[in-house]
């Protein structure tokens, strides 16, 4: 069969509208942020996104600087009872025991194993890193990756009962999902340990290994026996992302300023404050735990998470604090 | 004007065929390695890359995993007489002469701004850590980016008088375009100073300063009298990206093993290792210095970018070396 190529191409253009009219019913009818109430908190994410992405927009930021940093612990993921990596950190400390039969009587791993959790705590901090120490150094890089990977396969939430990557908030991955269609670059910046969330940040968030920020131990390049190159965790730390360490963790591993800041706690101040005080239009957000029902309700006096200071001065700035009872239609998935 | 559904869509589906061959076509025409002269380097490296991007292949990578790591000095750009930030450190002390009048009597600037090189150089490494750490810290980030970005912009390299930046290799440009056009993701991997180095590389390489992994010394976060954070830039080194510090870095910064790798020194050598070990198909190539015409001949005696532990062993592991007077047909673009 042959053709006219005029024929051909009015088909096309044809064709084109009215794929381009689908998408643009379908884009209307669609909220990229199902799980967010409508209100003030929804209206001044999508006004930012739509301020900084629009064409001809006096605020408009071209992609490559269309940097989005989140905290993760009580940002993107549950923190309590107790952080994650903390629960993880114990469960290690059971699954190594019979490799140290020392543990029986040597604290805190003695009082932690008896589940004797009065005498563990009485050591307070001093145990937890004990604990850290002893379960996150000593190994290969790759071999800590494996022990992460099959924790979160398996371990489960005390309260919910669930894993603990079902314990995301549905609303956060909402967000990230729709900055990243607007062309946004999304990157955690926690204070967690950074080779505890990459091996599975791609795919629980879509955050790819190297936009994950975190605390870290200095690890040791080896050359093995067979000849095979290692990169052993010491016991030794490298780097604390938390508080002032943010904004030194996102000049030192995204070598930009971020246009677009997320946290929930007085931990993520600095990296608030950083991102405010760049040029152009800036949006910084705080979650605030106010749902003991589906969730926690914490804040000025909790240990985990705690957020005081950075409470007054969003409220001072006028930076979006998210009530989540107020603003959030469901918390998780699974609801 | 109505139309048949079915009418538009053999039309669509015409004129779709007629764009496809229209590409394989352009793309048969149009090889994206143009520099390079054709031989069993250029076949090694375009041959990798098929093998790994090539549905059904069995050494088949998935895109997110494909990184590219690549060094800078003597990698991407050129390295002699000295590496070009050491020449950036000398000239930034002429700059800030006038704000230092002690360095009139004080060694190591005494000797350098007197351009009496006999004796700068009889105190060896010392007078250079002076000078990096006079010109490098004591400022904040932003302010050091700017200086970076006015030298830039002005100084020129003393045998070529050409900008530092056209300085860059026109066949490695071309070979970062065709593994970005392959779905990889460029990385430089420098043991140069990560904020000398990323004011300018997306510009000139397009790889953004997320992407850039390099030494650093510690930054502060301080916040200022007028409610402005800043980050200072501290005379305190906190990181060699060299050596065995590149794998590293490669894990503290991408958390990702490469699968392509390309240096031109011993300090390559542990990137290398490191990429070699990893499961599947991988590339480890050098850059080796050989034509003193076009650009520098050097290598096991050199004090700058010395080629020697690196050369035996890429020989001994089948690695691809380059030679550039024999594989690069052009070197620089202005040529």
């Amino acid at each position: 069969m042959r053709r006219q190529p005029a024929l051909i191409l009015r088909g096309l253009a044809a064709a084109l509208s009215l794929l381009l009219l689908a998408c643009h019913v379908a884009l209307a009818q669609n909220d990229p942020l199902p799980s967010w109430n409508d209100g003030a908190v929804k209206t001044a994410v999508t006004a930012f996104v739509e301020r900084v992405t629009a064409d001809g927009s006096s605020d408009f930021v071209p992609a490559p600087e269309r940097i989005a940093v989140f905290d993760n612990d009580g940002t993107l993921w549950c923190e309590q009872p107790v952080y994650f990596q903390v629960a993880f950190a114990f469960d290690r400390v059971s699954a190594l025991a019979p490799q140290h039969p020392e543990w029986k009587t040597e604290e805190p791993f003695r009082s932690l194993l008896a589940k004797d959790m009065k005498t563990f705590t009485a050591n307070g901090e001093k145990s937890v890193l004990a604990v850290i120490a002893a379960t996150h150094a000593g190994m290969t890089t790759d071999d800590f990756r494996q022990a992460v990977l099959d924790w979160i396969a398996t371990a489960k939430h005390p309260r919910f009962n669930r894993l603990y990557t079902d314990l995301v908030y549905q609303p956060m991955l909402e967000l990230l999902g729709y900055l990243r269609a607007n062309g946004f670059k999304t990157f955690i910046v926690s204070g967690g340990g950074i080779e505890f969330m990459r091996p599975w940040t791609e795919k629980i968030y879509g955050i790819p290994p190297e936009q994950v920020v975190g605390s870290s131990a200095v690890t040791q390049f080896d050359m093995g026996a067979d000849g095979k190159p290692v990169l052993m965790k010491l016991a030794k730390t490298e780097f604390v992302d938390d508080g002032s360490g943010k904004p030194v963790g996102i000049n030192r591993f995204i070598g930009r300023r971020p246009i677009f800041a997320f946290g929930n706690s007085d931990g993520d101040l600095q990296m608030l404050q950083w991102t405010a005080a760049g040029a152009g239009a800036r949006f910084m957000g705080l979650v605030h735990h106010t749902d003991a029902e589906r969730e926690y309700a914490y804040d000025r006096q909790s240990s985990v998470g705690r957020l005081d200071k950075a409470l007054d001065e969003a409220a001072a700035r006028g930076w979006t604090i998210v009530d989540i009872k107020r603003d959030w239609g469901r918390v998780f998935a699974w609801e």
